[in-house]
């Protein structure tokens, strides 16, 4: 893997597109195994799909880990959060201590959760467990230009595809992507309208919970943004590196790694599936490996859902982010590929089978 | 509780509304939690409802247990099944074997899978871990006449509802409902067209897979089997006795036993939201214990969902019955305890709130 992604062939040409015969020969599988074809609906679709890019009708994802990767961004300096900025940080000292939701939800799925400084305003150097790939305290304000430089925004996915590959290197057969950072709906959103050529306001929601003044005023800040930074919808670096987050670009980076590594890669909600459809407009087979966790009531994440391509495993009308539906969706995921290797066969059973 | 089911006014006596005041509790626990308000969505209002159930804001369901209740309907005589009758008895086999879907998705979340033998037709007496409380080897086919006399359907009711008593003495928090039995969709869609009022044709379907032809004939057996025998929409019994199934009997008694025992109670899929829909026409408080698995691809499902007026948790495109449903959703149950009991406060976790 070369350390900038600016050679992101080499990248793209490492990832290849799962094959249709393993799909087959998994589908051939759930049709000896005692239920009727079809009977498990979804968990047959993903149990066969993860079949095709473990290569094996047996596949197994018992081995998994989320990635929580937080940054801070400039353009809260506008204010477009609920929530103060220093939050970030101390969301960072409670993941660290097991406080969190994902905490909770990790242990709940027997998940592996690693921390990740992509670029938060504040010095963190000495938390124990913490893994750093900050190159600054934080984006530039994006309402005023660029909020980082294309090397910048290179060097942060570069930092998540060897995130990636190290977990691969460990063991680890599914990988979460989650998101800490205020202001980081603001860029997804700021990135959805770019990659839609469609009007901010189509796409901007409330965050942690802004009211009608303060949701007006982000989407304001939002067209600004765009019309300041012009990021080019064919050029997801520049459109990241504009207009997005240094968590977004290891979560993008992440997302890539998975698929090179061939591991299964869930993104969570909308901050997530922003730095997800980044990766696959990058990498197109990036898709194959991809799951998206659930519809998040962020309005803007529809869109990013549409452009993927993929249909959501959860609507339960979450919104926080940390990679929460991620672990859970992780669940339905290993459920799917315990069916295919443990579902005793009709033979086995001496269960009749359809006439 | 009486051992027939006639007396239902003290059945229904002993499940109590739950509170207000433990809801509004549960709701100010949530707003203290590290996340922005609501922002977990469902999970918060499960956890919520969990904690009324239980009367604290610490629910916890560890310990989970799902019967899988199995029965033989006379109408299969009609030709309404893509199986043959005699799977009903070997799927038994697969169950205690440990080799079924919902024996791997027990495993899966820590669920205790039991099963129970409402009616099987066959001499299952030699099989050891299977519970027994079957009268007939099979219901009468119902488009000839009543599948069952109403003293037998009480029977199994109170046969349910004494299982989920005995769970709750034995520490359960958690109870699933799901079912096995060949012909079983027929006696659903005839159970929803006799509580709607409405044409079997609106609420009939596939079941394991019938074609096109097999579909018209079906809806034409239920159409004579409710002409034949009249059930009374309003009286849930007579429903249930004349055109349902001795393992929806089961199931409709143990969604009883658990809301009297303060024991909430997860149903699967279409055919046992008839089981749950029946139990909620009888006792209308029952509702409050209740939560429904996820939505069925069987189209009569829909209706059954609106009678209890209850949003299912999952919506996988499932349609394989056996608690496969109930199985995945108390995952996200358990993890809707687990938030309220181990997240830390803003407090605790010196995390600044919204301004």
């Amino acid at each position: 893997m070369s350390n900038l992604i600016s050679e992101s062939t080499a990248l793209c040409a490492s990832i290849k597109a799962v094959e249709e015969a393993w799909l087959e020969k998994a589908r051939a599988r759930q049709l000896g195994l005692t239920k009727p074809p079809g009977s498990l609906g979804r968990l047959e679709e993903i149990g066969n799909r993860l079949s095709a890019i473990q290569q094996t009708v047996t596949p197994e994802v018992t081995q998994k880990r989320i990635y929580v990767v937080a940054g801070d961004h400039g353009v809260t300096a506008e204010g477009v959060s609920a929530y103060p900025r220093e939050v970030t940080a101390q969301m960072i000292d409670n993941f660290l201590g097991g406080g969190a939701a994902i905490n909770v939800l990790g242990r709940h799925g027997g998940i592996e959760v690693k921390v990740v400084d992509a670029g938060v305003d504040a010095d963190l150097s000495t938390r124990a467990g913490l893994i750093s790939v900050k190159k600054n305290r934080g984006t530039a304000n994006f309402a005023l230009g660029p909020a980082m430089k294309r090397a910048e925004a290179e060097q942060l996915i570069s930092a998540g595809v060897e995130l990636a590959r190290v977990a691969s290197a460990e063991g680890i057969k599914l990988l979460g992507v989650g998101d800490m950072g205020i202001g980081n709906t603001t860029a997804a959103s700021a990135i959805t309208a770019a990659l839609t050529a469609e009007d901010p306001a189509r796409h901007t929601d409330r965050g942690t919970g802004v009211d009608d003044p303060q949701l007006a005023h982000k989407i304001e800040v939002i067209q600004r943004s765009l019309a300041i930074n012009q990021p080019n919808q064919n050029d997801p670096i520049d459109v990241l590196a504009k207009v997005g987050g240094a968590e977004i670009a290891v979560m993008m980076g992440l997302v890539l790694g998975g698929a090179s590594n061939r591991v299964a890669v869930v993104a969570d909600g909308f901050i997530s599936t922003a730095a997800a459809a980044l990766a696959v407009k990058l990498c197109a087979n990036t898709r194959d490996y991809l799951f998206l966790a659930h519809r998040s009531v962020e309005r803007g994440h529809a869109a990013l859902i549409d452009l993927i391509g993929l249909e959501p495993l959860l609507d339960l009308r979450m919104r926080l982010g940390e990679g929460t539906g991620a672990a859970l969706a992780m669940h339905l995921l290993d459920a799917s590929t315990k069916l295919l290797r443990e579902m005793a066969t009709f033979g086995e059973a001496r269960v009749s089978n359809k006439d």
